[in-house]
């Protein structure tokens, strides 16, 4: 794939031919200058944001660093994505700690950045205390709590990984969990039915997703599973961890090509690519692989920014693809200790954040553009999809660009 | 796992403690010799049974080889698959090669030997005149191919590969053939739902397999999404060409923990496990792997021997278990010329075939048996599950012990 090619499908996916008709108090505004700017991708362009709970809370031991990192995520990202995991949300069963994530979620919310919370239902950092009971009663304990946490933070998060990794749910074998047992008792389509029934229950216009880390044909066919059995997934999750190295556009065209054959948007929803050595290939489970120091180095850096570049172009190229979300702004307190962050220990970004800023805020966004009204009150332009104002003199208005194609709208200054 | 330990699984799955009350016109036979011969197994030893077509058709080339060849056969085995590879069976449209095959199901059907037709859709060995259809039409044929060919043998083939290789069916990328193009237009469990609808119409009473080679999840996967759309599999093939080394028993025991959660029977359809070099471990497709010449060898024969005998021991002591098929008696013709077979290429047995043979005639078989009854009438043994002669004097009776544990029946030699 070149460049170009990928340039064409970005300009066919992601822009709109805009025809803007502005009229003031209902008469077209003709022959004046008007000018447009981008405020938002439609596109959403996430990241964890579990780092910046404690900014958001105002709670943070360094508050200084943590506002930094915060203008820094901001810098590049438009979607955070929360942590739910069960076993640290609610380590004593009847008390979650709902008002930490909410304040979070709020913070993300009040600056316009639409919040994902993960995940509701998994085998991994599930509650310990799941082990005491029956199968019946983990599978009812959990059906409520993914009410309740719906229900809690509707409004603010109105997006769920409703249930992670379900493909080895029912045969994760190392060690005993309340969410397996369920799993393997009940299986996995009537597992994923049970939890997505009840997210939407409580929810009936959030957007609920299944997720895995397993691209292979298994997660396939559970997906064919799932929804021939009825049940309606808003979203297809893939992880794409890459710990143990770029996987490359062939790779990933493929895998799009798999996956998009159902017809649904799909969420990149972990995406790691380190800058320091890869992970051994023979390595199965990442969480195997610990070690004591994993530096970021200056030739690593470098190829990061190259690699994340490409799959971001590759990922944006394609139509089925609604989200990336990286998996770790920093590499202080990455998962497995990764340097897979944009931000190094020291608090100084990388070249991948340079390059994904220059991605996201120029070549991708539409620049503040001065135009030139015609007779009827039109300005014509392409513009990349998302929110837009349009100012005139000192009188202001807004316009969205939701679909690839030509797009027809009127602005009234009225 | 103990030698011990599946001696006594084999004992407690595969065979039942019998009383049979004997009477003569109705009345006790006390205090009177018996004597019982197991003359089948009820558990499906099975091989493929394509070498032996000319010979069940009469047109052998060297009669005499045939003919003995045709006696090994029998000296292990009570089951025989039969190849349907659409390509090969019906080259030209509208030409099907019933007749051999008819002849040669017939002669396996006269010795008693229940017959499996493989496979009725599979996206390899498939017809290249689909090619020049459209996806609806290919659809339809392949409808009516199953029906044909199911009704067609009703009698003598009642068993049937339905489909085989779903996992991989949609994403086979190997060459360009019509029934990945279908089943990628569909999905898996439209396709699977729409041959087993097809041979089950023509077929009511047939027991109709889905059969894989994959083993991973995603074969786990699938069938959960057929069950739960409510397709009846009567049994699920599992293959097991091991090319590339036997598992061991720790890798077969937890396959058929995985496998037998759907608490369907279990057939393993395609063993192969050679008495040669194995091949590499690197190679993921096994066609891949072509060589001038794989030679059977002294050190190979007698691993293979020990491998056919451990994995035929895990197998039978496993309750879910139905039927092993082999994937070729003779090392003449074997898939990939894998030095597989129970033959040698010089037609002489190798080891493995007095291994399996003692397994299946000696150790797995109830002996001719001299009882004599109680006052009752009555003659107790612990006996193989399968078929039984009894005779006293000049008269000669039968019976059946079909389900492990303890039965009760009553011949009568009137």
């Amino acid at each position: 794939m070149t460049e170009t090619f990928s340039d064409d499908r970005i300009r066919q996916h992601r822009t709109a031919d805009a025809t803007v008709t502005l009229t003031l108090d209902g008469a077209p505004l003709a022959g004046r200058e008007v000018e447009i700017e981008q405020t938002r991708h439609k596109f959403l362009f996430g990241c964890t944001g579990f780092e910046l709970m404690d900014h958001a809370n105002g709670t943070s031991a360094d508050p200084e660093l943590d506002a930094r990192k915060a203008e820094q995520w901001e810098g590049l990202f438009n979607f955070a994505t929360l942590p739910f995991y069960w076993g640290r949300f609610e380590p004593e069963r009847g008390k979650p700690a709902t008002e930490p994530l909410r304040k979070a979620a709020q913070w993300f919310a009040d600056r316009g950045h639409p919040v994902k919370g993960h995940p509701l239902a998994w085998h991994t950092v599930s509650a310990d205390w799941l082990l005491d009971l029956e199968n019946e009663e983990i599978a009812r304990v959990q059906v409520e709590r993914i009410k309740r946490e719906v229900a809690d933070f509707a409004g603010v998060i109105d997006m769920w990984d409703v249930i992670n990794e379900v493909v080895i749910m029912p045969i994760f074998d190392k060690y005993d969990n309340g969410i397996t047992r369920i799993c393997r008792d009940i299986g996995r389509i009537p597992m994923v039915r049970m939890v997505f029934d009840a997210a939407r229950e409580a929810g009936p216009d959030a957007t609920l997703l299944l997720n895995d880390f397993d691209m292979s044909a298994a997660y396939e066919c559970l997906i064919e599973g799932v929804l021939e059995a009825g049940v309606k997934i808003d979203a297809l999750g893939l992880q794409s961890h890459m710990h143990q190295g770029y996987w490359g556009e062939e790779k990933t065209e493929a895998i799009l090509d798999r996956f998009s054959r159902y017809g649904l948007p799909i969420h990149f929803t972990e995406t790691t690519i380190v800058s320091g050595e890869v992970m051994p290939p023979e390595i199965e489970d990442l969480n195997d692989h610990q070690v004591d120091s994993w530096p970021s180095t200056p030739e690593g850096e470098a190829r990061q920014a190259d690699e994340i570049e490409r799959h971001y172009r590759t990922l944006f190229a394609h139509p089925s693809v609604e989200a990336i979300t990286y998996w770790g702004m920093y590499d202080t307190g990455m998962w497995l200790g990764a340097p897979g962050g944009f931000i190094r220990l020291d608090g100084t970004p990388k070249p991948s954040y340079d390059r994904l800023h220059h991605l996201v805020n120029e070549e991708w966004k539409t620049p503040a553009t001065t135009l030139t009204t015609d007779e009827q009150g039109r300005v014509r332009f392409n513009g990349f999809l998302g929110d837009y104002s349009i100012t005139f003199g000192d009188r202001g208005g807004e316009f969205k660009l939701v679909q690839a194609g030509a797009a027809d709208l009127t602005v009234d200054f009225a």
